[in-house]
């Protein structure tokens, strides 16, 4: 078993306590020689969609055997399990709540163990940070090269998230929804690229319907965008947003996370 | 002297600005070898309490040797001296204000030297960033290991912050107070575990007066508290919490940094 | 051609999605041993202004051969070019948009290339995130030892910002800028502390004036300024700033980026 030289953390602690940093140092207290990574600790409390959304968005720019660790934990102290996943490149450790549900829709590869190995675990356990206690530990071990097997068995009963699908609507539409809004107030759709050429093969031009708004214009750059617009675009993970050229187009359009987005094909 | 691997830093720096990139500048400037982590740069300005538990919190999970540099400093270019802290374990580094103090607290090997030598300083040393020209320069040699003695006279007239105690108030109960409140909304007391035994040993229930509401449920995990339930519980550092599932605390209880909590035993 | 050890990134990325920790993959993916180190992700979006001073600020804390990344990009996607520059000690990467004229203005050597290897591309290369795609894999091929003549032509046509400058108002007096409002509200301006002993010896008293208001006092430290009293200050970047003791100057003098500063000599 290779050592993984990569720690990843994806959660939602935020910056404003000692949680991350305290993360950090029980992985080099394992590991002295591991890079530990911050992914993003601003995912909305307790919001599994935003955590698997985000990690999904990332895990493949790292190195082959990067240790990922998403900790987005409403059920922390109760019944849930922490569970290990191996994929064909990558390691996860997570909660079982579903947060992995974009990782395995993506890989071939999904092996999910039942983490039970108590010895791997910081002494006491406590019921409220097991971020600390639980994940953290065993990505360091982990990533000292200890085999994913070692931390328990195989489970095949892992829960999987409630993900919003992209739902046909009638032969020539379809409707998805906003997943995310990024820092510039680009709204990201869970709609793919593919979607939209399915949707133009069907007939053009294809139009985007949002908070009571027609858009028409696909851009290939946020520079060709026009002053005052909001346009479509294919963003950097495949799926189309709503953007405006430096401006938000989540104020403009105010639509938010949840927010119906529909693509129509061959109306004008 | 054995070399230290890792140098953690804890400000009121924020991150809005390039202060913490050039912390970490200078570390790697001296030692290129050193892992710099962020343990928290969102003090609260000037709050030499917040500093104080942030980094009591924190230090213990990291590697023997790591050096933590506290840089909460509102006497800046003043008179006040910046230190060089041994414990047991690890080496510390601050401006001589108090934010150590809890350190203190826990520790039995306590060794003060008021840093002097000025050939281990960034020249010229401005007066209002000696975090760039003192704390980060010093612990870059530390962590190349240059001895902490070279850095200046042991003292013993260190500043000692006064600390928020636990106040005995009768002989059933006790007052503490809300030291944080964490991203969560979670209300930190400075009531320890073993504060709360020695009040259920004279009498049960134990209640918990705080904004003017008793609260009598003891939870062993977040997960087990009951929806719109504001409810205590012994957090990951050992202390008191006042918690509420998914929900902020903070925020239904109205309470804030400072406010009082009571602990009364054998009442319902 | 020596390895560089660190890469920094400086962005107006903010830290609210997975942007920047892509960023760090990218790199690691390419030279797993590389540091790298986060300036400042809070430039204000799209202002090129405010990452100028940002890494001018930082950039000569880090170790020789370091690679800046400087990344506020409107023009992402559009027909601006990316860049390479090499100075005298350090390598830095950008879009060509004037993010780096502060830098030019300070260093002797500032050779410029348009980046046109594409090899060194992730692919395909996204019309929205050239973070990703273009300026983070260039910084590792860099950090990996690549010459910066391999990606691509030198050029003398590279966009310069226009950078405030401090302007001579009749004989006694000059005027300036608010450049940047740091976490603790000092007005940080464009005045070098050269520009003001340019004026103190034309005639003392120096008065300072803004937002309709004249100070006189240039205190030495933080810790110097009286209760309530907001001051001048030479700050650890060599200009002027205007502060408060542990408070904000900026919402006492209602000031903020862009605001005027007059330095007037021998008035009273």
């Amino acid at each position: 078993m290779p050592e993984s030289r990569v720690v990843t953390f994806t959660t939602d602690f935020g910056l404003s306590d000692a949680f991350v940093g305290i993360l950090h140092g029980v992985v080099l207290n394992i590991q002295a020689d591991t890079k530990v990574v911050d992914i993003c600790h601003s995912i909305m409390s307790y919001d599994i969609l935003d955590g698997a959304w985000t990690i999904a968005q990332a895990y493949r720019f790292f190195p082959p055997r990067t240790v990922h660790v998403v900790i987005v934990d409403p059920g922390v102290g109760g019944a849930r399990r922490p569970i290990v996943v191996e994929t064909e490149d990558y390691i996860f450790v997570a909660p079982d709540n579903g947060v992995l549900s974009l990782i395995e829709a993506r890989e071939s590869k999904f092996v999910v163990r039942h983490v039970t190995a108590e010895r791997y675990f910081l002494q006491p356990v406590s019921q409220t940070f097991h971020g600390r206690d639980i994940f953290a530990p065993v990505a360091g071990w982990l990533s000292k090269g200890v085999a994913p097997s070692e931390f328990g068995p195989e489970i095949s009963d892992y829960v999987q998230a409630p993900l919003p699908q992209v739902e046909r609507v009638g032969e020539n539409s379809l409707r998805g929804v906003i997943v995310k809004v990024d820092k510039f107030g680009n709204l990201i759709t869970n709609i793919a690229e593919s979607d939209v050429f399915e949707m133009s093969a069907k007939g053009s031009p294809v139009s985007i319907l949002i908070s009571g708004q027609t858009l028409t214009r696909i851009c290939r750059s946020y520079a060709e965008g026009g002053e005052d617009e909001v346009f479509a675009i294919v963003g950097s993970s495949g799926y189309l947003e709503l953007a405006a050229k430096q401006a938000s187009a989540a104020e403009k359009l105010a639509a938010s996370v949840g927010s119906p987005v529909g693509v129509v094909a061959g109306q004008s």
